[in-house]
């Protein structure tokens, strides 16, 4: 196949649900020129508490579904995925698969400056350890402080974004980690950054706040890019987003995630791939 | 098959994770001979936010699981499959199979005195309009206040039982139920008891709250009697439990709903009923 036909391709996207939209909302922003197949596996929603087989098996499945799509790139854009079933999924496959945490790694080990690094995210992510392993390949002093925020997912779907609640909880969890000393916290969960002023304000100015979803987004530039495979500019770009149960309800949280509407979305049964 | 050998026979109780155990506890508490075989679908947790569609194949596949498991009657413990599938699903198993949803509904009929009644659950379960209808089909005059508090469960299974987060969530949830003056509160989901303190303290001391874990369990005792299924005194009593995702957090969250450590506790592939 020519690099042409490559190209124009769209960009897969797969995530336990409707978090990964703030992956997409970022690559709308810094390529706005790019097709998007997403697929939210709401049916199955969510990732995070399950066991490494769960989510090994869901993840296999939701790429096989994307790469029916012919896209030329895939984002597991979910961190859950990223962390516990990404390293093995990806051998059995011949796709291009970027997950979310070696570019917020990336980011983490590059702005911090006292060497110490703060992780949060879903049980699964935290208990993999991706993140701390992610980090200390590139810089082996960098001492990275783990923490699991269950409850941050079910505040953001729910849109508890500002309210007191939401910052009271922010305070009991985060307390370990301000007691530490960090400089820099990835949220390692593509739900936190709609939680981004309450966490921004409990950690306090001094701490940078390194948004996976963003890093995401600027590491799939990067590669498209090097690899020639960027869409060429004009004509037309669709976007079309899947879900694995009733499309209404991830229409709705989905307005909140990608702050517009999107029409064109269609329920599959993901169970098939 | 003798009547004996019916009544030695275990009760079936299936619900979408950890939540049906206080189902359990209360049938520890009133039937102490009783056998008990649990499912706790922790693999496909939550229920409340899926389609009708999917949650009715859901129980289908948990009834067809506790039916290989010889039970004399079935208790769908979640609220939200109780809701939404239970009516369908009933008539296509040669089962005795009692849903959380009419003995709620019944003990609330029976409690009101102003003939209003608020009942709280998941999204799925105040959707269906489940309650209402039963407490309707009861009692025609008495209005029902439905509302759904998506937070709750996750506030539960998180042990945020007493926490100022909790009393504030609470708060702007039932704000609604506070001024239509309801004098009972009907605890829709089998989380719920959990927070009931919290959520007494919101309401006042004047609206009784019903907990439907506590209803079902006495809805059993009468039904085994009525049959004559009660299992004779003496004997061994077991309990079994089974959930469709790795049981070690199963196991922790079931220490607080049950208030004591279960063994026994076995992973099975529930896509497979």
């Amino acid at each position: 196949m020519s690099s042409e036909q490559t190209q124009d391709r769209p960009i897969g996207i797969f995530d336990s649900g409707v978090g990964g939209l703030t992956v997409v909302a970022e690559i709308f922003k810094l390529l706005p020129g790019e097709s998007i197949v997403y697929f939210g596996d709401v049916g199955r929603y969510p990732y995070g508490g399950r066991s490494r087989e769960t989510i090994t098996r869901f993840a296999r499945q939701d790429i096989g579904f994307l790469l029916e799509h012919k896209v030329k790139f895939i984002i597991a854009a979910c961190n859950s995925a990223s962390a516990v079933a990404l390293d093995k999924v990806k051998e059995e496959f011949d796709a291009e698969i970027l997950g979310v945490i070696e570019p917020g790694a990336k980011a983490a080990v590059s702005v911090t400056r006292n060497n110490r690094v703060g992780i949060i995210g879903t049980r699964a992510t935290i208990t993999s350890d991706s993140y701390a392993k992610a980090i200390q390949k590139r810089r082996k002093e960098v001492k990275v402080f783990s923490l699991a925020c269950p409850l941050f997912v079910p505040l953001a779907e729910e849109g508890y974004i500002e309210k007191e609640a939401t910052f009271l909880i922010a305070r009991d969890y985060l307390k370990t980690l301000i007691d530490v000393d960090i400089d820099t916290l990835v949220l390692g969960c593509t739900h936190y950054p709609l939680l981004k002023k309450v966490i921004g304000e409990v950690m306090g100015k001094e701490v940078r706040l390194i948004d996976s979803a963003e890093e995401t987004a600027r590491e799939v530039a990067a590669v498209l890019s090097v690899r020639n495979l960027m869409r060429p500019s004009g004509g037309q770009v669709t976007h079309k987003f899947y879900v694995s149960d009733v499309p209404e309800k991830f229409s709705q949280i989905a307005d909140r995630f990608l702050g517009r509407t999107i029409n064109n979305i269609t329920r599959v049964d993901i169970t098939r791939y």
